[in-house]
Parts: structure tokens; C-alpha cells; sequence
């Protein structure tokens, strides 16, 4: 059973929360909106479905919550940000702000990330700049190893996301939002709970072979998108968000779903730039809905519904989230509840029913 | 039967058959480099394969021999070409120089290009500011349109590749090189020729239904890799390489393998950036080193070769082709040997024997 819960009453608990450990208030007020920015999206496995796990890595005292997140180098267009093992969405918000102030007055700026943890959705930071009509793409070394390289064992290799924000006219921005992996864990997870055999394609054994049964997932592994060319985009997005920033990649990434206290030196990277400077934005923008209108009305296969752009249903889902609430399964109501009522912060009432 | 040809006698027939079309002299050489580097990195669909293409699109008048090649929009990091029809190899190379220029001198150098044609293999431009120390990248939309938007049926989207070049130390440059469908349609040509039918996966048919027949596939489209993310990564790199510089994208796309007249407005984008942003360029380069020899290192599959990165087999193939020449096949070397005949140019002594 789901049920639904107002948008101020999960960023007032998600501030409380965080504040009653320790968080100082405008973090707490970042983190809280872009985990509730995820869960708008419909990005829900990053949105405050997460929050029982920072709250588990803050009390193993895995964060720094007092960060000096500093430019440790820095041009007119471009920054290396230290996080300073600080809460990743208040790391990674420093920097797609300092990202867009770049862009709007060189054009371009690219900034990179080291010591900051995991942040959540990344088509929320690609999106950042788009209130000001910039392209925004964003790229991160994922937080735990699901895969090893292409034709081999050994899990080196992360989920590794990118996103990328691209502003139109009177159409809603296209915004994609990708994992390198065909689909993530937690789709495995959800097709064992429900009894589901996996498609072929998901995930292969230790021979190369494809692993149908969920609950022998630990003994496989996910499979990029495209297989080699999946896992070579993978390879260059953990090397352009990881290795260039002096953040860990391959064996360094410590997996936070299973080590809540060493620092995971987690990298970043986001780049905004200006499509003014290619052609008069009005005259983009125009074009953009042009080409949109034209995959939207382009026929369908028999029996699909219309064809989508990239986060185009983003627009509607957030005036829905706005006026419903944002829908929260009953599981992570409970677990949100259990942990308000263990730090003695006060739960939306929602929470009661759910 | 495959044969051995060498880089000079190649090059200078290249420059022989383009200058007798009426290319400057400068142009051919140019064109001649990039094409003979696709060959030499193993893209041979890039290559000296495509010469016959090319001149038939010369002689019928489609491209503009004696383009006017210049940036129409500029600021220290940025610049709009406008490519003005000319050969897609001599416009492109401009723009990758001068967004080189832009990266050594500012930090960052993004070059989009307008009114330009097929240019060949995406790698080549990304690489070509390694010796520089720079990371590249390089965005195109694709020359024929050969898939649909996700879910629908009108071919409104082509293999819009994508290319990153990131440089190391002492071990080769990671150079990822990838279209965004699962497969090439020359692959399903050669299926066909082979009499092999296509694994599922590869092709679909207008009902959505796997098609293995290569004989068909004019009944049904490439598909993307990992399904509605290659879509959304075809997208926004057709968007970025194509709607940002003003070029062709979705039903704009001229067909340039049957088409061979109509200006083809085909839009790239190159982007270059200084690694020593963000890290003291040795210590990025070591790092580098360390993490692609983690993963060359890691454990095989049973029965695999071990581990690759993207790119790493090309100085090995740059070494041989130096040496040995290039590999040719018979059907290649027939053609190029009767357009020699036919153009009058001298055709290199390797030639007859193949």
C-alpha cells in the first residue's frame, strides 16, 4: 500500500532529522530539497527513501558535518572542490552553483569533485542551470562496485550515472538521467521479492552465462548497457568524474551500503554551458521544440503509447507532486517513521496512515 | 583475400584522386590524414573504404570544393564554424583545432559545427588533442537516419556517435569510440552477405518483434543500446552536435547514402579540456596509469583474453600499420582500383596484386 505525503512535511522531517544529529540547518535545508527534487522527478531510489542510510553513515560518524568545502584549484572556468567528506547533495550543490555562475558569465565552466559521497539523482544537479537556460551534464563515479570490467571478474566498476539537462522553448526540458548498467540493483532486489525470474541481459554468472534467478544474484554480476560499449562509458565517465578530480575509482571506492564509516572520496563532475553562445537562445529554444514535436507526433508501434523525450513527463510530475504529495511505498514509511520516533523528531501526520 | 598496402602509397593516392576532383591541394592532404587514420585505429568503415562514397558525392556537385570555412559566433572558449558544405574531414579538423587552441590557452574549448558532411570516425578528432595532454571529446549526428524515437516507427534518428579521449602516462590513451545502436547496419550487411542470421537483440521489426533475418532488414531498425537509454543518449547527443549549432537533426538529416546532392548541414561538436585544471598533469597521469593497469590486471572470465580499456589496442595497430601497411580487403581494392582507372590517377603497386 502507498500512500501519499505533502512536500513540506517531508522537507520539514528531513530537516529535523538531520538537524536533531548534528547537520547545521542550511544543509540540512540543501539535502532536503535535493532528495525531495529526486523523489519529484519519480527517481525515488534517491530520493528520502534514502535517508535511514545517511542517517546510519552520520551516526557511524562516516560524514564530516562541519565541511571547509573549498576551490583547491580554480580558472575563470573551471574549480576542483575538496567536499571535505561532507554530505554529498551539499558538496555536489556548491559546485553545480559555482558550475552555473562560470557558465553564465564565460560561457562555459566545468567543476570538479573530490572528497564528497554520494548525492543522490543526477539528473537533479544536470537540471540546475536550466532556470537559467544553460545545458548542464553531470557525471559521478557510483558508490559501490556492481560490476567488473568487460570480460572480467572483479567488481571494479560502478553504476557510473550521467546526465544530461538541455533547456527548450515552450517543450519541458529533455533530461536524461542514465545508469551505465542495464538496471540496477535494486530491480534485482525488487524481482526477487516478488518471485520474478530476470530476462536475459540483466545480469551473467561468473562464466559469462545469464543468471535468470534473482536470488542468485551474488553471484553475478549487472551487465552495462551494450556490453563493451556500455562498460567503456562507463570506464571514461568514472575516469572524467574520479580519476581527473583525484577521486576514487576501481578499488578505491568503498561501498557505502556496507561500510558506513571510512571517508569514500567520492567524485563529481558538472559542466554548464550557455547555448547562447552557438546560437540567439530564442532561436535554440525554438528549434529544440521543433525537433521535440516532431519525435513526440512520430507513429507509434502498434499498441505503444505515444513516443517520450528524455524527462519529459518531469513538468507533470512535479505539479502533481506539488498538489498529491509525493507517493511513498508503505515499507519506507514505516522505516521513516521507526527513525523519527528512535530520534524523537516529529513525523508528518501522513505517517500515521501510511 | 585481404592484402597489405602502404600508408604513403595510400595517402598519395587519396590526395591523387581528391586533387584531380578539384580539391586544394592542402584539403586532400587533410581529408587523406583523418580517413588513413581511421584505418590505422582499426575503423575501417571509416576509412579508405569510404573514398568511392565521397568522390560519387564530389562529382554529382554536393559538396563545396572551395568552402569558406570560419567562425561565425566566438569568445575565448567557444566558437560556432560554419563549415559552409565543404568535406566533412577538412571543416571538422579545423574546429578540433581551434577548440585545442582554446583548451591550451583557457582550460576549456567547446566547437560546434554547422553546414558540414560526414567526417568520418569519431575517435580521430576526439584523440587528436592528446599530444597536447588534452581530454576530448567529440559529439556527431550520424549521416542516415536508421532508427526510430523508443517505441515509435519513423526513422527519425541516426547512430549519432559519440568519442572521448583521455589521456595517461605511460600506458596508451583511453579512447572510447561508440555509436549508440547495439550494432552498425554494416554489420548487417555483412550478416547477410555470410548468410548468418542476426542474434536477438540487434534488429527489430515494425511490430517491435526481434528481427534475426538480415535479408529483411529493410523491414525493421537498429536498436539502441540498453533499449530507452541509447535513445536518450542518441537524443541528446543529436541535440548537442545537431540543434545547438544550427545543423540537421531528426527529419532534417539528408540521406548521404542515397542522396548525394543536397547539402547535408551536418552538425559535430568538439570539446577540449586541460587535465591540469583539476591535477598537477603528472600526478593525473600516474593515477591514470594505476587504475588501467587495475583493470587490465583483473581477472579474465574463464576462456577470456584478458581485460581491455577502450582504445588501448590502437598504438599496437599504429606500430603495425607503420610497419606492415594497412589490411585491405580484395572488394575494397577492386574498387579503389577502378576509380583510379577511371579518374586516371596512378593507382599504388600493391594494388595489383590484390
Amino acid at each position: 500500500m502507498a500512500s501519499y505525503h505533502s512536500l513540506n512535511d517531508l522537507h520539514a522531517f528531513i530537516t529535523d532529522v538531520l538537524t536533531a544529529l548534528g547537520v547545521p540547518a542550511g544543509d540540512a535545508d540543501t539535502t532536503a530539497r535535493r532528495m525531495l527534487e529526486a523523489d519529484v522527478r519519480g527517481m525515488a531510489a534517491h530520493g528520502i527513501f534514502r535517508l535511514p542510510q545517511y542517517v546510519k553513515r552520520i551516526e557511524a560518524g562516516g560524514y564530516n558535518l562541519h565541511p571547509d568545502i573549498r576551490a583547491v584549484r580554480e580558472t575563470p572556468v573551471s574549480a576542483l572542490i575538496d567536499g571535505d567528506n561532507g554530505l554529498g547533495q551539499v558538496v555536489v550543490t556548491q559546485a553545480t552553483e559555482r558550475a552555473i555562475a562560470k557558465a553564465r558569465e564565460h560561457g562555459l565552466g566545468w567543476v570538479g569533485v573530490r572528497g564528497s559521497n554520494h548525492a543522490g539523482a543526477a539528473g537533479v544537479y544536470a537540471s540546475m542551470g536550466l532556470e537559467y537556460d544553460l545545458i548542464g551534464v553531470y557525471l559521478a563515479v557510483g558508490s559501490s562496485n556492481h560490476l567488473p570490467a568487460w570480460g572480467g571478474l572483479d567488481p571494479l566498476l560502478s553504476t557510473n550515472p550521467l546526465a544530461v539537462a538541455i533547456p527548450a522553448g515552450a517543450e519541458p526540458p529533455v533530461v536524461l538521467d542514465m545508469a551505465t548498467t542495464v538496471v540496477s540493483y535494486g530491480r534485482i532486489k525488487l524481482a526477487a521479492e516478488r518471485g520474478e525470474k530476470l530476462p536475459e541481459g540483466w545480469m551473467v554468472d561468473r562464466r559469462g552465462e545469464p543468471l535468470t534467478d534473482p536470488r542468485r544474484s551474488s553471484e553475478g554480476f549487472l551487465l552495462p548497457i551494450g556490453g563493451y560499449k556500455g562498460y567503456g562509458l562507463g570506464v571514461v565517465i568514472g575516469m572524467l568524474a574520479g580519476v581527473l578530480n583525484g577521486a576514487a575509482f576501481g578499488s578505491e571506492v568503498v561501498d557505502f551500503t556496507t561500510d558506513h564509516r571510512t571517508p569514500t572520496n567520492t567524485g563529481q563532475s558538472v559542466f554548464m554551458m550557455r547555448p547562447d553562445l552557438f546560437r540567439p537562445l530564442a532561436e535554440f529554444q525554438a528549434s529544440m521544440d521543433e525537433r521535440i514535436r516532431e519525435l513526440r507526433a512520430s507513429t507509434p508501434m502498434p499498441g505503444h503509447p505515444p513516443v517520450r523525450l528524455p524527462g519529459d513527463q518531469v513538468p507533470a510530475r512535479a505539479e502533481r507532486a506539488r498538489r498529491d504529495g509525493i507517493e511513498l511505498s508503505a515499507a519506507t514509511v514505516a522505516a521513516l517513521r521507526e527513525l523519527g520516533d528512535r530520534l524523537g523528531v516529529r513525523v508528518p501526520p501522513s505517517f500515521q496512515d501510511g
